[in-house]
């Protein structure tokens, strides 16, 4: 396993973690002039900015990602909807590939209209044909322009809203069925906010492997936690064993980024940025 | 499947879900006069008003138990911790036998002190292994006065402080371990609000079979859901597809109460309890 205590060159930073404090381009300044290597931006931040003037910032900067978020948000309750789901993903494949992601992180989508609180219909296995669907047909043009999809497994209490896949076992699943060969073009973002509890956890990641493990995002769950959304702790504030988990990731091969991912309405965007990226550095050193 | 349509037989109440509005004696009364054959109650509200009262009244007004709430809470920092949870599980068990209860119910616990807020390790591994080894030392008690124990998985998003088993098939695995033949000692209780969202329900419940589905618990899941424990809500209301879990239970032989239990702080709870009452009795109806 690496030793993350001596510096910082694993860490990557996922933008939503100092969104409200800072527009991209002013984060990828900040990020690179504390020797962080890496970022994962979002769609909306990359766009309010320009997709071509942050190409630029992050060739400048010689400021990597580690993923690009995100696709997905594929079930809808119309044919016409699902079309618009898989235009909008190819649109961010090409954005991955602008910005020389090393994969698009999906998100998949829940029951449609849930996240305006309007759910079309219950049928959550409905929604996951869907997705599989969708899933299946953005592929085969990521793989076409050579963009990995990384299917990111969140937790279950987001199985409503945000992604009806909520364990990395049904993830893997997926990519058996899509992707038999292991090609590499299709893996899975590990979160361990959503998966830490997961009984299966260490056993999933040595199935899934180094072509599979595409991406591994770090933070922390609280007790209590107060919001189902915005309530995520700093890596060591909370009751994940992170290490123990990254350890079975790289036993697994994985030797990539370990992403800080943090919402945090009440604690973190509420602190100023640079003592955010500063204690996600001093974390990553001690607690991941 | 069973029409529930046409009238109220199989609803059974779990007397949290108007534990704001009224003591245990007043909520068997106001069920009895509806016609609601069945009652789930906790054991603060039987202590509240004393075992051998309540065991009365339940005689008196011809009142079954769908369930008793609840022995569980295993984990512990420390040996006598331990030896504690296990000592009140007994009693949990005499009480249960004392109201002639259908099952003892178990919610497992989590990281010991987490509940408090101040977890004393942050080994999931090791509270499940308490968890086993606190079932096994019960179920050899609870065996021995023939009350089964119905091991109930929780949300995931309790893993941290209120049960560390959070699927069917981590519950029948236990089950398995504990108890191989399928006695009928050891089982499940099947709460649609914590397992709705698993991929692999229907074959975890088709697993279970009639032996070990001991107990069916309905609300319903809220989007958005404010808060993590007390914003349940009524069956309709969400989008949790009971008919279709209900048709998954009784396939695998259950033929039980569906036993209504919500807790809401900022709606049911604040209504009048017989309101509450009736609309469990409408929406047992039409909803599940």
């Amino acid at each position: 396993m690496r030793d993350f205590s001596r510096d910082h060159r694993w860490l990557a930073i996922n933008t939503a973690t100092v969104r409200v404090q800072w527009p991209l381009d002013r984060i990828i300044d900040e990020c690179a002039r504390r020797g962080i290597r890496a970022i994962s931006p979002w769609r909306d931040q990359v766009a309010a900015i320009g997709l071509d003037n942050i190409a630029k910032r992050l060739r400048d900067a010689g400021m990597a990602l580690s993923g690009y978020c995100r696709g997905g948000m594929f079930p809808a309750s119309t044919t016409e909807g699902r079309r618009r789901a898989l235009d909008d993903n190819r649109r961010a494949v090409d954005e991955a590939k602008t910005l020389n992601a090393p994969c698009l992180v999906l998100v998949v989508g829940g029951l449609p209209g849930a996240l305006d609180g309007a759910p079309a219909h219950k049928d959550i296995a409905a929604a996951r044909t869907d997705v599989r669907d969708g899933i299946a047909a953005t592929l085969a043009y990521a793989r076409s322009v050579g963009m990995p999809l990384a299917i990111e497994p969140l937790h279950p209490m987001y199985a409503a809203d945000r992604a009806c896949v909520n364990t990395l076992e049904q993830a893997l699943d997926l990519c058996d069925a899509l992707d038999p060969q292991a090609s590499g073009a299709l893996g899975v973002a590990v979160d361990v906010y959503h998966v830490w509890w997961d009984p299966k956890l260490q056993a999933q990641i040595a199935r899934a492997g180094a072509r599979r493990l595409l991406a591994f995002h770090v933070c922390d769950w609280l007790v209590p936690t107060r919001d189902l959304l915005n309530d995520r702790g700093m890596m060591g504030d909370g009751v994940i064993d992170i290490p123990r988990i990254r350890g079975w990731m790289e036993e697994a091969g994985f030797a990539g980024y370990s992403e800080v991912e943090i919402f945090s309405a009440e604690n973190w965007w509420k602190r100023e940025g640079g003592e955010v990226l500063d204690a996600c550095i001093a974390r990553h050193r001690s607690a991941v």
